[in-house]
């Protein structure tokens, strides 16, 4: 078993490679091989670093995608992109890394032909809907993204969904819900804050909360992710071709209810550490967000994620924070 | 008014070019100009010469498209497109056509920059949708399409809605249903038959039918699409945006009942010369088409389409026979 991941540096890359080297296997085979490809060099993981080979190169670029497939993965995680803030700021970069990156990767696996048609694993998102919204979205709701990068995740799902069809690889689309808690620094999300609010405190620090408390959306964790990427890589395709994107599950909350969780989790003054701060911007593009997804056919395909957001803070405190926090 | 119009060779194009000459107005001001354009050179109509300029070329040539709006058309109509069956059988083509052509075009808008934002008029399709289908589609269905050609159009109508929420440009999209009847030669459209079945028994021809005739599918003439079309150019920007992405209204029937409207418009003899003769490759990809939707939104915004599909043999008869057919 070879495994390509694109966008391997960035967080979830870096904690699905984790996982799969915890595993040892993917879909019950062995994993001989990792390639790893980003457009900074990821990290060099510990202890299997004979059968890791890093990449370095801009997916979109025809003659990069062409060798980062040249040997033939039998499963590529395609995680490489531009965050929305980074992709709503700069048009043509958010264009051409989410969509020209994610086209020359479908082409060059196209191109090589000769039998070759891998299991490819694309990480769409819950912004590919756009408001208004009814109480609770279904499965079958339209797609009316209201931000540039949502735009491109639609065009990227439609191309792997039709190259799909093709017989040109087998493609699942998985829309993931707000990941949180991000570890580290924050990143140019406009989503970032719900994981700020989260992880400064635990760390001692204030967090700014720039959207009232009465928002609502849908979470999971970085290991909710990873089990994504991983049970996608395993589902049968009668279960899930010809309509590959789905809508992943998550944890429906409200910011207060993010907060009382840390609370309950962390304590009072953990709590207290949120600071009120509005920001027009990002009240602006949080409310044309959606709150709450039925994901009837992800959740009967297997796909796990939390139940509580209580859930979620206690994976960050154990995974990025060695099972401690700052009281 | 400077109207452009790409695509301009094809049928739609060239009954939109003699409703807009007989107009002599779009959106009550005149038109001073039209700039034509396809792939291949079109017709220069009769009388109004002096004020039309004919460009050939591949708009997906990112000089080609500058080129053609250098002049600044206030309103773009842009049509140009491989059909359903083309892009279906060449993948290559379908999507430099379909979606490069597009991008390129909506590109050279950006790249103009300076103050210009046209109104864009882009023919989408209800090949967006794709089986299986609700009894009747709603406006808020997902779009799942099962060819290349929907595949295409979906890209181009979410890059159109993320342009225009970005200023750039104001971009309508309109889903057409299948446009019968097409006059001439049949084209490479798989649903080439549904006009075949009307326009061979009126000429005095035998006419064969793939599918079978319980199949249901939603229709408007070439008239109502040319009406479509000025009816888009003319939409107030804030009953429309953010959601530009309209699917058209139409009529909704079986083949059988074709068959029938045909019988009562041109009788019994005209009707017989319909052939049953299955195709197994038609019949696939008919099964996945969509049969009849809701299209209220357009509906409430003012498009309007033949009520029977009597009216619409009979629009046919008036404009692409002269009044008289075979009996």
């Amino acid at each position: 078993m070879h495994i390509l991941i694109t966008g391997a540096a960035g967080m979830i890359g870096r904690k699905l490679i984790e996982q799969l080297i915890v595993d040892r296997a993917l879909n019950r085979q062995p994993i001989e091989k990792l390639t790893l490809m980003d457009i900074v060099a990821p990290t060099r993981p510990a202890g299997f670093s004979d059968r890791v080979k890093v990449r370095t190169g801009d997916l979109a670029d025809p003659a990069i995608a062409m060798k980062a497939v040249s040997e033939r993965p039998d499963v590529i995680f395609h995680l490489a992109g531009v965050v929305s803030g980074e992709a709503e700021l700069n048009l043509e970069k958010g264009y051409h890394v989410n969509l020209d990156g994610t086209r020359s990767l479908l082409e060059a696996i196209r191109k090589t032909g000769d039998g070759y048609k891998p299991r490819a694993i694309f990480t769409s998102s819950i912004a590919v809907f756009g408001a208004p919204f009814p109480h609770t979205i279904p499965d079958e709701f339209h797609l009316t993204p209201l931000t540039s990068y949502g735009a491109q995740k639609v065009m990227c799902e439609q191309m792997l969904a039709d190259y799909t069809r093709k017989g040109i690889l087998e493609g699942v689309g998985i829309r993931l819900p707000s990941i949180v808690v991000r570890p580290g620094k924050p990143n140019k999300a406009a989503s970032g804050f719900f994981s700020g609010i989260i992880r400064e405190p635990l760390n001692g620090e204030e967090a700014q909360l720039p959207v009232a408390d009465t928002v609502m959306h849908t979470h999971a964790s970085p290991r909710s992710a990873v089990g994504f990427l991983i049970h996608a890589a395993g589902l049968a395709r009668e279960k899930v071709e010809p309509r590959i994107n789905l809508t992943m599950p998550g944890v429906c909350c409200t910011v207060a209810e993010q907060i009382e969780a840390l609370r309950r989790v962390a304590g009072d003054k953990v709590a207290a550490r949120v600071r009120r701060d509005p920001d027009e911007l990002i009240v602006r593009i949080v409310a044309g967000w959606p709150h709450r997804f039925e994901a009837k056919r992800s959740t009967a395909l297997g796909f796990v994620a939390e139940s509580t957001f209580d859930e979620i803070i206690r994976v960050h405190i154990e995974e990025d924070r060695g099972g401690s926090f700052v009281k």
